[in-house]
């Protein structure tokens, strides 16, 4: 179903995450959203794989980001960020494209309000890369490509 | 308060509904959400209203659009899809414009994850349609035009 | 497995359903179970199919009178009234009979007591028409129609 | 609506009642249902009311005494026994005929397991007298005459 | 341990009390305490029973009273009211005097707010009237004589 | 209390039970409940203790079974079915005859809906036979004996 | 009801309100009561309203000191302090007196102890002012005034 | 950190707030937004700071107005309507610009249903000023300038 | 899979049951665990089936135990004792093992403390055999035997 | 903070305390308070400390007690009896005078009823004492005056 | 059961209590558990008793060396640690050897993690000591001391 | 505190997962943990760190392999299979070594049964690699030395 070259992968970023570098660095960090873009860039060339990288802080406009993956992609990578724990309409769009999806998330959850530790996304994802920052994305795309190429050869 | 001809029906349908058919045909079966709009069409014109046909992904444009309705219809029939466990704001648009509403979903969401047992709808409507596919739209339909023509000769 | 013609319907009511238009008309309305009946066996012969109407305040008999059910009907529409959120006994028989089963209430249970927001039927069945007083008959019969003929043609 | 005289009572009791004095008697007390019956005639006598006095063991039964009561009699007095814990149908029965309902218990509910502290039919009752053995339905027949003539010329 | 005569008894009452027949009369109704207090007295000269009859809106007089029942008198009668459901130092004062304790609620508290469904009295009490009104204490008197009488002829 | 030669044992049968063999084979097994009963009097035979067996959809009607076995029994196996979940009449029953009972369900009801997992009867019982489909009522003999004689002898 | 000049305004303070400024100021602030009280009559000279301004440390003392407003003042605004959490009576009292109740706290609950955000007072008040430290009692008169001056023109 | 003058507040209301006036009166009282922009516009006059007064139903937007507010001024005043009780997402908006925030309701949310008791807002806040109808504005600017300017002074 | 002979069948023993005969005889009996060994291994012999019978109190000596099950027996009883309540370890060795399991508890777990009510190995185990003593294990034995040559026959 | 000689003890006693010795001695021991005080006085007099020792049943009286410990002395000793369990303003005078407290009870509350199992005073203590009747207020003596001599020494 | 001379007390401590004082200082203390149990054995030679001091990380090896305390001492003093939380098999070890036991805990536990908040230990115990550190084992030595002496000459 | 070379890391694995490869292959994939413990050093060497790894079934050895990372490494790398849901011990041993801890699940505990939902571990852990089967310990191992030289260099 999926091929060796090269592999489309959407990464995807919820709501605040635009802020990132400039808010709570404490929790998230001191990099911005454009650094960490750079550094899924790099990776990905060194993977020799593309990416789609993506921020919003509208629901509707994360579904219809994930609705258009349907076929032109064949992972996401998403951190929903505060939609992690309230939308069940993200989670619909996931279920209906049908893709593996891993969860990220910057800083470790279950240190944080209770609220937190619940995630509409966790049953349906292939899994998760919690509280490493920003290296959490690049855990996820090795991760995804190795789960992808494995399938492919497995 | 509402007259005989022509009532005026506003169906709206929320997140992920455009993608009926090509998603998960197993739940939510194989007509689109375009055949769905015909079919009701061609009900209303047997039952002699008028329908506005309506979807959105975006929760915020869900609520004006249900804002729009009031004095412009006599009934709301409302697939909140997702939104139907996750929205105050849908439940207090339709709380503000005090029309009957009657809640349709596709699927028998009894059946499903628990947390799609609970809807910030059910409790102000007039009643549910719950499983019958496309065909609720009809039935909804059909019992909301009986309701208001049996509440306007009563 | 079913055939067209003639389908065979089963509607089958709950407890003090018998004192129908006679309590709490703010509630359940005025028309009596003998009206609700006639209008049945009407939308019958029009769908082409038949029916077979019966109510007990007796959770044994019911439960018979659904085991009777097996390889007599093709499609159970049930209001199972109070012992909705009692009742394993019932789930059972209609487990047992494997039929599509229609849950109907007069009323919206959700805007009553906290225990009716419960069904031990709910998630067994095809679905669910709530709220819509006696018209909720005519319209499970409907729905129940197209479901069972589309199936057998689909 | 009611007239002072005759006032007319139905006492009604629930499963297992049947075998009072001979189960239990450190819960129940050694009187028999008999004896029980005795009392409430003689106390009815003192009043100047009718009563009628039934037990079932059969959840349909009790609902149907109940329903027949409409019309019939002024108040009832009820002891739904374990039927207390699980019958929504008798509850139902007991709003469908409006009348006002007295709740007794022989034992104190309270200091058994914590499913007989809920009960479906005290937040529709007039009151509740419990734990006083067989001098509740005593207690409650004088309570119920009290409150039915003080409405009376209130 | 008690005599029939005379049996005395302790009628204690709760917070707020006093201003019965001042307030929300269609809660508590229109008699005053004092009208009730001579209903009590009145009742208890019928039955022959000697009775104290004591009202304080303060949690630790209550406590006091109560334990100054300790060899002076056979049974308590009481309506805690607001102190039913958060006072264990009123529970652990009965305790500790280890009398036989009615409980009385003029209103049917199962009516009413969750918090008033449960009470720290009623799992040692040896029974409750509730809903009754004024005619409750009454009850609570016949009963509790009954009771005492009873048990020193049983 | 209890003679070695005959112990008298009731076996009783609760809701949907004669329909075994005819539905969810997968859950229930093949055997008819007819089936059953023989393996159950051949086991008896052989165990030198006569048995009763009987089965009933009705709540009120197993209760009255239960009363029966006063005084004319010494053991009751029990498979309450639904209502080992919703019966507290049945429970009381038990409770009245007081007898030692076994409990016993065909399927592992641990691996059901939740609300199985829930007995009414469990605490009050000897002990359980649970998942060994019509083996259990064999196994539930042989350890009822083993129990009434090791008692007896004890 | 209420005439415009004077309003007469009870401000009622709970327990331990008597140490502030000397205890946790981080969470209370600096100010005593004294100073509070100060300010209020400075505000309700300004407003030209009455008020009556006090403190106790006991659950009666405040129940008995609410009932006093019963006719003798227009409003009541109450920092029932721990109390706010445990008293029945108090909820009582303020129901009683059928008074509009503004509630007040001077540090943000919601932001301490769970049992600190649940308050007897809330769902019986006109509206709250919570976590403005000592400015809450002044913002709660204007408020108050607003209202009851609208109230009176309304 | 903050200047004397001129302070500038941002005024935001979430979904539904711009029918006010026209939807649920008995609720939400008779003045429009316009209205209560316009006493908060002559309040911030008396006050002397500067307000910008915004609404929007998108919690995108909402979101993205509250990031806006970092640098650009000193305080929020947030009556986040429907969004209070589902949104994350305007909650680490909120911590993201780490401003005092101010939350206001129009009407008291501790009267309506459950869900509306549990705030996301809270326990982030400052304070809360709740059930004051359009005078909460007030109060909320008043409260918020003197906080502001007692943390300058202090 | 299997053979009819010779079944092998390990019998495991949880934590204390070391001390069986010496601890709790009310509860646990007066047969100590190796009187129920060799009555074990008695019924083997009758049965024509080989087993081995283990005790420990650690958990992971019996987790090390289970994994040897794998390939060198065909079914698993288990008295977990103890570690039914708490291990997920026990659970997991008995899923990879893959084997039937027959869970027996000596007494009847229902009538003790609340958290002795739940199981980590009732929803994976084949059935239960809860309350017979010693007697269990037979009875165990007996079911497990006729389990496996069902199947090797069915 | 605090010196050695002479350290200043508040031992403070609870509602119903004053009863012991005279009331449930199977729970609470033999030994009237009077006794308890003499054994403190005797043990304070071989450690060299000072103590107060204070009994009653007022919530309020109680509360302002442990303020007059402010400035007066350097540890708290409370059984706080049925206010454990019930007081927020005991716990809230304990915060604000900011001293060292242990908790002792005399019987082990957790053997008792489960409302009895949470104590508003636990989590703010420096420790407990449970359990060892009248024996428990000496050991509290020696731990508060190592923990006063340890931290002095520190 | 129990003489005067000499006394045997065991003393047990939990998992990774070999790590005292060289973790969590701030929560633990400085002490390591070899200078604890030097202050033990100091004090067992003042008390004239011995004590038998031990620790292990291995529930089994816990469970075990309770067992063995069987017939070799008359009280157990356990600082379970986390197996306070999460051990049935040491709740049952120390009912199956049936002597007096008492919970020691060096922090206070109330004060931590909502997991810490339950004991196995607590309600089988004679009492606990919480939250005095290393001295905690001193009181609970004199503490159970005084009991056996008490009950001995009792 | 920590050195760029070499970094030493502890790789430590909970009960039964020295069967993987063996056991449910659909769970936990083919791979032995021969060639985990492989990978793993192959990764090791490339990043250029020492690792240790070690599988235990016993807790205690389990908590006592994490003790002596205490000086001896800079990382552990924990996957505690089913001691994640149940090991306070192991927690608290990972919190007194005061390590940074990674969590690694092969499967997708959040598709699994609810009790695997929850983790002692994951609260005081760096952060989780879930759902990636043996390639979540290399993620993890390039996760750790990320962190580990950036907070070297940072």
């Amino acid at each position: 179903m999926s091929t060796h070259s090269p592999l489309r992968i959407l990464v995807i970023n919820g709501p605040n995450l635009n802020l990132l570098g400039r808010r709570e660095a404490g929790i998230y960090g001191v990099a911005t959203l454009a650094e960490i873009e750079a550094s899924c860039r790099a990776e990905a060339a060194t993977l020799e794989v593309e990416i789609d990288f993506f921020q919003s802080n509208h629901e509707g406009v994360l579904v219809e980001r994930i609705q258009q993956a349907l076929g032109a992609c064949e992972l996401i990578i998403i951190n929903p960020a505060a939609y992690t724990h309230t939308s069940v309409a993200i989670r619909d769009a996931l279920l209906a494209v049908a893709l593996p999806v891993i969860e990220v998330h910057l800083s470790n959850v279950h240190k944080r309000e209770p609220f937190r530790h619940h995630s509409y996304v966790s049953d349906i994802a292939l899994g998760q890369v919690i509280g490493f920052g920003k290296d959490g994305y690049l855990l996820a795309l090795q991760g995804g490509v190795r789960y992808l190429r494995g399938r492919a050869s497995g």
